[in-house]
């Protein structure tokens, strides 16, 4: 490793909030040299960043879960890095960490701003780098507890995921089926229903581009939707609301339709009928979940070793192609987990 | 009394379905000659119904909660009688009971008939015949399971009922003051505002012909909304979503402002505010909670005998004006919980 005042890091900075879909110009390049950690402090190398479509809402200036990502201010994203510095007891030069690492190179941490950057060691015994940011990182805790905790499922329900051969929605599926559920996805394109329902043991899907949602619904789900984890909101939020069974449980986790409007968010015009089901629906926020993570990542590491819940990823490498790989978690390019790879690990 | 054989009936029945807002031709006006009960039969003279939101979704034909009422059919309607002759051990001539009569001056029903219809005495300590239709009714049933079952009021808790002078709000609101939360309403006009706040003892009351819901929200609801009891929808429901507090309870009861729509329902814009807060929204539909109507009955008249629940009736009278008071309910002219008086007691 060469000294750490010889690195130089770069950065992709929020230079704009975005109008609609986030283009180049909405971002900045900046390179500066890479500092030493102060007392407490801990410097990461990035590996790996885990691009979501909960990205698009911090570019807004909005009142959201968490405060948008200032104009100027690096790009949040969660990662895995290796420490190459540390003034810190509970990291060690070479451990594999987690955490708000952002768009960069390198990241350096105070001391007090560990804790706010969730950064923490990762077991490569429990799973891989790209399983990390995956099944074991925020998309696979979202999918757990969205799933388990507000969704409630019972062996023999009927569960329906949108956006199913994404991060969370493979996930969710595999889990669903894994927990005694029938599971029916809705994914874009014939190779990905082809993978949820080859590879990952979905018991069908339903491929949106190619015709009717609520015909497909109607042919899977003969008995009603009793869990449906909506990650993508618009039209096919109101078609699944449409096939509600008795007392059934929606999961809003996303709206990945809705993010890149310019014009108001599509309200679900079919709401009444949770009414007429006596239905919920009901939204849900990861971080709420994080005192629990340790208890998820034992269960989901167990499947991955068992072979019952995969993991796909979708990798871009280098740093500089991050603003165009965002837009394809957007117009639905990606085809698994989507991953900006930053270095070897 | 009469020989039964002596008797008419007028009957409202409904002669085809409407578009929009009914009018007198949706209505067909009938008189039968009244048959006397066979084994197991009660005959009812019907003394006043309740006029419900609920019964213009029962004229379109849509699934639903229950089955529409079918062209030529006595229009359904839940109400007050008294029996008037019975050949059923349960049932004593001179007897009071509450049921779905019907819009009709007289409801006959066989013994197969009566568990459907829900006839079932009722007991002049508990309530007046205004108060059996209202706190004591349906109306008090639905304020009832809606506001503690699925709303999940805890004290101190900002509670926002929309249609709040109506049936259901004004035993939602005072029931919520009752249970130690702070209580708004929404309402259209002074005099609701005024007597929400005066009368009922609101903490306070939004205006919403007055100005905006949106503003009157903010300043009466500082800490954001906890539980909010929608019996309105459409633009207040996108309102009350944008003013919610983190686990918010939203409990959805109806949507008169879309009952008459003939373009679809709106949507709320705002639903992504139940992601953000963690909030939920869950249908309810009152005849779930049939087993538990003597508790809450019982709950309900203790408060209305020690003064701290009020029931306001809006009587209107004669059977031939039910087309026109039904209209009253959507224009918002309705003052308190609408009667339809066919019969005095």
């Amino acid at each position: 490793m060469p000294a750490i005042t010889a690195l130089t890091n770069q950065q992709i900075r929020l230079a704009r909030r975005p109008n609609g879909m986030p283009v180049r110009d909405d971002w900045s390049f900046t390179t500066e040299e890479v500092g030493e950690p102060g007392p407490g402090g801990v410097l990461v190398k990035t590996l790996s960043l885990s691009l979501d479509p909960a990205m698009r809402g911090w570019m807004n200036d909005a009142k959201s879960y968490i405060p948008p990502v200032g104009i100027g201010e690096v790009m949040r994203a969660g990662g895995i890095g290796r420490v190459i510095a540390s003034s810190n007891a509970s990291f060690a030069e070479g451990d594999l960490v987690t955490g708000a690492l952002g768009v960069q190179q390198y990241a350096l941490f105070a001391e007090d701003q560990l804790r706010k950057a969730g950064l923490a060691k990762i077991d490569l015994r429990l799973g891989t780098i790209g399983q990390w940011l995956n099944a074991l990182g925020m998309p696979g805790m979202t999918a757990y507890f969205g799933l388990l905790d507000v969704g409630q499922p019972r062996p023999g329900d009927t569960v329906v995921v949108s956006g199913a051969a994404g991060a969370v929605g493979q996930t969710v599926g595999q889990l669903a089926r894994i927990k005694g559920c029938r599971v029916v996805g809705i994914a874009g394109g014939r190779a990905k229903c082809d993978f949820v329902v080859n590879t990952l043991g979905f018991d069908g899907c339903i491929d949106y581009k190619a015709g009717n949602v609520k015909a497909g619904l109607k042919e899977h789900c003969p008995k009603g939707v009793d869990v449906y984890f909506d990650n993508v909101g618009g039209d096919i939020l109101d078609d699944v609301l449409a096939r509600l069974g008795r007392g059934a449980r929606i999961v809003i986790c996303g709206a990945i339709s809705q993010y890149n409007n310019t014009t108001p968010v599509q309200g679900p015009k079919n709401y009444l009928s949770l009414l007429v089901n006596r239905a919920s629906m009901k939204g849900m926020v990861v971080f709420d979940y994080a005192d629990r993570y340790p208890q998820a990542i034992a269960e989901l590491s167990g499947y991955l070793k068992d072979g019952r819940l995969k993991s796909r990823e979708d990798v871009v490498e280098g740093i500089a192609n991050f603003p165009d790989a965002l837009v394809k978690l957007f117009t639905g390019e990606n085809f698994g987990k989507l991953v900006l790879q930053v270095a070897q690990a």
